[in-house]
């Protein structure tokens, strides 16, 4: 997507060294948009655990170049492979919960031991791989949501078709397109008018942050709200779709995101909206059919409640909001049950959020 | 309510001098408890646009007194009703959409003009007549919305009844007790067990700021969680039953609160928890019947989501989380239809969210 005008990604191999990986330090945006090489090992675990890059496609790219790196570093003798699987314990512990993240180091240390190639240049190609991967799953997205959007503006007469997100499921989070916000840029670039109404998303503000600007830079008009705004909009016909993502979804169509996402399904139930969910198949777990009761919510440290990140003085400092006493619960992801998704988009369609609809897409995905 | 063990309300005539009335800088909590005093017409005008005392009962009841200084400050000559009259308006701009406010301003003209005592004296006695009935009237609303809690924890063997409340409907809002929270101090004091949710409330985080530091001074034991996390909650039976404030109440029982209630009550709803507004009958708008078509809901600067307070080197201080030219949208509040709302506590009762169950207990109200 572009930034000041020009194409940009996540992630990529700087073009003058290939040794070098450069990525976006996310944690400044939106104040400053500043590079972020990665030249080490150290630097690709320190880049995931300290959120520099986020977003589970986005954490297991960054891990994969992290192994190419690992790989220059090797020392030349037998020990190499043993170098190599402490360096993806190393990356996969950096952030354990990401399931994206250990996915992608087992693929290339499979694929660096099975072949008898130069490690690195192995490593290299099969992180390479699993970007294109990853552009070419959200880029589809976009291909099958836009018409959901499309379909809607036929109807509008030319005034902007309004969009309602939650978080971020934007490019920023993958390498490029985003998933929620992928069918959003294929419109705007097929010229269909719209606008978008950015969640802020408590307590890390994901939305008003990354969303907010990923939508500045590349020309779509956007607002944001704080997240208790979203039902007020809809009772008074301010929305007509509401698109998120999903960090896990089940085979019966429940979509595990962001904490809040049930919130807004429940109130596009409540007034005729569509609410979709768009996701590549990768998230969705093939073994689950209760999102409720069976997915696991993560809990966070409450600080992230107590505290929050503002430009203080020409810096950007994590400043509080409240004492440090104050008692604070901080869950952070929620369920929305299937009966609340209009329907779910994924790279190869959309499809009705049931496993009846799910299995029509994927009909060689793993039987329970 | 208590605060630092001793009794305290949000404002009353000093017992060393009857010429200054004392009120708490609301701004400052909950990082500081400071007091305010108020010695002249300008320090009430001021104290109110500032936002230094906020909630509709506490501005009309400081307004009283802010006539009564007003007229401690009078020239003793025939200019006396044109005075007050003047000191009136200046009263009533300082926050032009509190209804409340306009209400008590004219009440304590209207008892002066027609009054031959002193005018001060007078001024004082209305003041103080006001104050006295809404600490009534919030303490009444305890006394019948302690039942619906009591009935609870007479079904939860002994663990706490699990509460969740939006923003500030406390004893901050009014003199003593509050709305929402008359039934939890009520409960607490007689010693039924429970816990209390308590909303962030973006954008000016009034739930995490006042209400908690409210209850922590009573003793009350609560959890502040971000506006995104109540859905959750009540998927997970972690909420017995939802309180929530009213700023106005249609005939129908529609009820106009802070922005994200309405997103509350529908999650209460889906989840089959009780959803109770409290609020003192002055808020019912008696010619209204449909809360979403006809109650104009307020559009606050973008500021106030752009920025937040913050506690910064030892100081309390506004700073920036977005930049300035991100656009925002910041309505107030909005309306939860009658369809969701469980029952309303009133000073009568409680009742049926409904006209028939609101003119059950005030058969005086104006037919529309």
């Amino acid at each position: 997507m572009k930034v000041n005008g020009s194409p940009c990604r996540t992630i990529r191999v700087d073009p003058d060294d290939r040794r070098r990986i450069l990525t976006i330090d996310q944690r400044r945006l939106p104040f400053e948009l500043v590079e972020h090489p990665l030249l080490t090992l150290d630097d690709a675990v320190e880049a995931i655990a300290a959120m520099i890059v986020r977003g589970a496609p986005l954490i297991g790219v960054t891990a994969a170049y992290g192994l190419y790196l690992a790989a220059l570093e090797a020392p030349a003798d037998d020990s190499l492979r043993a170098w190599m699987r402490a360096a993806g314990e190393r990356l996969k512990s950096a952030r354990p919960t990401a399931v994206n993240l250990a996915w992608a180091v087992e693929r290339v240390l499979a694929a660096i031991e099975e072949s008898d190639d130069d490690q690195a240049e192995r490593a290299l190609c099969v992180a390479e791989e699993i970007e294109r991967e990853d552009v070419e799953s959200c880029r589809s997205i976009g291909e099958h949501g836009v018409r959901l959007i499309e379909e809607i503006a036929e109807r509008t007469d030319g005034s902007p078709v309004n969009v309602l997100t939650h978080c971020n499921a934007g490019w920023l989070a993958c390498v490029d397109y985003g998933t929620a916000t992928s069918p959003i840029y294929a419109a705007h670039d097929r010229g269909v008018p719209l606008h978008v109404w950015v969640d802020e998303t408590r307590p890390r503000n994901q939305g008003a942050r990354l969303t907010a600007w990923e939508l500045a830079q590349h020309g779509v008009a956007h607002t944001v709200i704080v997240d208790n705004a979203g039902g007020h909009l809809m009772q008074h016909g301010m929305v007509d779709i509401v698109l998120v993502g999903s960090d896990r979804t089940t085979a019966s169509g429940d979509v595990c995101n962001k904490i809040g996402t049930y919130l807004k399904a429940l109130a596009a139930h409540d007034n005729g909206i569509p609410f979709y969910a768009a996701l590549p198949s990768s998230t969705i777990d093939w073994t689950m059919r209760d999102g409720v009761r069976e997915i696991p919510i993560e809990e966070r440290d409450g600080d992230e409640v107590r505290s929050v990140d503002a430009f203080v003085d020409g810096a950007l400092r994590s400043v509080a909001v409240l004492p440090r006493e104050t008692p604070v619960s901080n869950f952070g992801f929620d369920v929305t049950p299937a009966r609340l998704v209009t329907g779910i988009i994924t790279e190869r369609g959309i499809c009705e959020a049931s496993e009846t609809g799910l299995r029509g897409l994927f009909p060689e995905a793993p039987k329970r």
